[in-house]
């Protein structure tokens, strides 16, 4: 057996016993990993240093080194993160439905941890502060993957947290930290051990990981988000909505790239919007109709396929509402849409139509996150179309066990008609918990 | 563009209108499809009775040809079954969470269909009729590949249904027949256009679309469902639960495969069991302690991983609960296992750690089906784990959208600090509906 599979193995050993843990127990766990990383904050901040210092003399670009700084207001914040993952309610063991099938023949479908989730991300050390957490709340075991670059940042933290859990009780083995690029590889093939996968980084990354492995996938490639401006939006909101979704934060998944414009309203919006952008300094590109309205660089098909994240926003002006969905579906990410207009009618059009997880009416398509919807703590944004789709908190995590209690019941009682299943609804708990 | 991806994008950009399609509109369709195969039953069966005398002449195994045959009491069955599919709610459309973000921002999440659905099924006929009525029903477009032995009646069936639902104005396209093996692997490939395939069929088969394809699969390869019988258990019913998740239908999923039996129970309870066993022409085989006690072939390692689908049995006698457990966890499919035992305990303890979609305390395996769980009509079981699990209805086809209204709210005023969210949980419809 590979070294991978062997870690795999005990971590899909340990996940069978996480998943029967009481609230309390993971809870005791988490308030332990937070005063842990508080009392060892200077030895987290060390180990960082020593990888900035590598990363600076390997010549790591700067929006990646900015990623792999884990300073002390960082590790506070993830610190907080864990506070508050403690106060949300246990995620596990709540029956979803109960129904009587027969005198003493009760169903329930009660929630659980899925198993063991595989993460892959690249420079952010607190993602695997934040996903180790949220995978231990939900009673899932992980095996983590960071990139090389963070190496000894990831070491700390996961010894940390693996001496703070151990001390309370949690499985051995729960956590589990892979070293090398090839260890990656070895872990995409690890469908008999590991049930999902969260990747998180830039969307070659992604893409490469969703093409490379049998196993499911939950996050988001790309985030090619659009904001339509109807024929009868508030012009002022326009502008506004389109300066937040663009310029509020342009190197995240959820920024609008490009801008649709119903033609009715074009030439009276286009070029007060240009005034707009020019002012954040927004490099704008048009389609041959908007290129006749403001002078703009061209755009081509190319720019639609393209998240820039970048100040840089291309423009396409449509005849009406059906060609911006029809644009969206087909050179979107299925990420986050917003519609801008008056009409309750194009609003609900937009929003049945739009094939998104997000879709929104008069609000920024910077509004898509976790934190922002309430959801308290984030696994991450999906734009998969099964099992969790957009801000993705804790339930991403969660999947659900029928349990049948009888009294020595069998089928051939009912296939042979001596009797009849009643399936009445009722509203109970499972009794065995 | 190559055929079979012509015919993809078509039933995506159906996929698109099917999914705003009233209750209304996809109840009449329902209807018009069930009038119609009344209608036509008896071009169905003359269909049907061709591809028969093509496979009895070409040699086809009686199992499948007992499947392949799509007789009166079949089809009106089907029919009945779409039927009670017409009386069941529309999955679409749901509220499932409201919340205030801030005054005037309020973010709804909302069902919706998953989108486009492949189907690959082996020779039964009505599984053409019963999934693609179920996809109607949630909204969902369709793409089916049926086994060549079923062409003929295929081939009607589709046209009778796509016939009947367009006179109810359902969106053309929206269902789609292939007709070669080489569609199949042209289907795998469609991840653009295709959301999720639901195959059913033999266990070699599910894995060869399971290990073909990135598009998420719905559905189980194989069923190796346990009898775990505890050292207190009652011996006529462990008698009773063994024979009927053995016996009741041999050549089911869901049926067991394997026994495991507590040593302290074992010397009073397996001869009883090999008397019963052997009333049903059993074949029993037997890890070297159950030889010991009852006269029976050897059960090899192998033994442990085969889904005989036959009235074969193989029998382990473990020290514990424990060994049970982790050898139902290392063996198993994931399906269905239970216990039999007075014990709560031990109930509680087997129905934690078993990781399968389907654990019971003292009844048979054969129970998990969506129609004995009373979920109405079934998309099929599945030992995924996540989306969907065990017996799954119609929620398998259903995903949802974050819907966010607001009246030109920007995020920039948050991160400020000028405003504040509120996230003030409600209990509110979405209102465009």
């Amino acid at each position: 057996m590979a070294l991978t599979e062997e870690i795999a193995k005990k971590a899909k050993e340990a996940s069978i016993k996480l998943s029967a843990l009481t609230e309390e127990k993971k809870n005791s766990a988490l308030k332990a990993i937070a005063n842990a990383l508080e009392k060892k904050i200077d030895q987290i901040i060390e180990a960082n240093n020593k990888d900035l210092e590598l990363s600076q003399k390997g010549g790591l670009a700067s929006p990646l080194l900015k990623r792999l700084n884990y300073n002390r207001s960082k590790i506070e914040t993830t610190i907080e993160g864990i506070k508050s993952l403690i106060n949300l309610p246990d995620p596990v063991g709540q029956t979803l439905m109960s129904s009587e099938l027969d005198d003493e023949l009760t169903l329930y479908k009660v929630t659980c941890p899925i198993g063991l989730i595989g993460v892959i991300f690249e420079s952010r050390p607190d993602a695997l502060v934040q996903i180790s957490t949220l995978c231990l709340k939900s009673g899932n075991a992980v095996m983590l993957k960071g990139g090389s670059e963070a190496a000894n940042t990831n070491k700390i933290l996961t010894q940390i947290i693996e001496e703070a859990s151990l001390n309370c009780d949690i499985p051995e083995g729960w956590i589990q930290l892979l070293e090398t690029r090839a260890d990656v590889n070895e872990m995409l093939k690890m469908d008999k051990y590991i049930d999902l996968i969260i990747p998180r980084g830039s969307n070659e990354f992604v893409q490469y990981i969703m093409q490379n492995s049998n196993i499911p996938v939950l996050g988001h490639a790309d985030g090619i988000c659009h904001v339509y401006v109807d024929k009868d939006a508030d012009i002022n909101m326009a502008i506004n909505i389109t300066i937040d979704s663009k310029t509020q934060y342009v190197a995240v998944c959820n920024a609008a790239e490009t801008l649709l414009v119903h033609c009715d309203i074009a030439p009276n919006f286009l070029p007060k919007l240009k005034v707009a952008l020019e002012k954040h300094s927004v490099l704008i590109k048009g389609c041959q109709k908007t290129q006749k309205i403001i002078n703009v660089e061209p755009a081509t098909e190319k720019d639609w396929e393209t998240e820039y994240l970048d100040y840089i926003l291309s423009i396409k002006v449509v005849s009406n509402i059906d060609e911006a969905i029809d644009h969206i579906n087909r050179y979107g990410s299925g990420h986050t849409d917003t519609i801008v207009t008056k009409s309750k009618n194009a609003a609900k059009k937009f929003m049945d139509l739009v094939d998104s997880a997000d879709v929104f009416w008069n609000a920024s398509t910077r509004f898509s996150d976790g934190f922002r919807y309430g959801l308290g703590a984030e696994v991450g944004i999906s734009t998969n179309k099964i099992h969790a789709r957009g801000p993705v908190g804790l339930e991403g995590l969660i999947i659900y066990k029928w349990k049948l209690i009888g009294n020595g019941h069998v089928v051939d009682d009912y296939a042979t008609g001596k009797r009849k299943f009643k399936h009445k609804k009722i509203d109970e708990k499972f009794p065995l918990s």
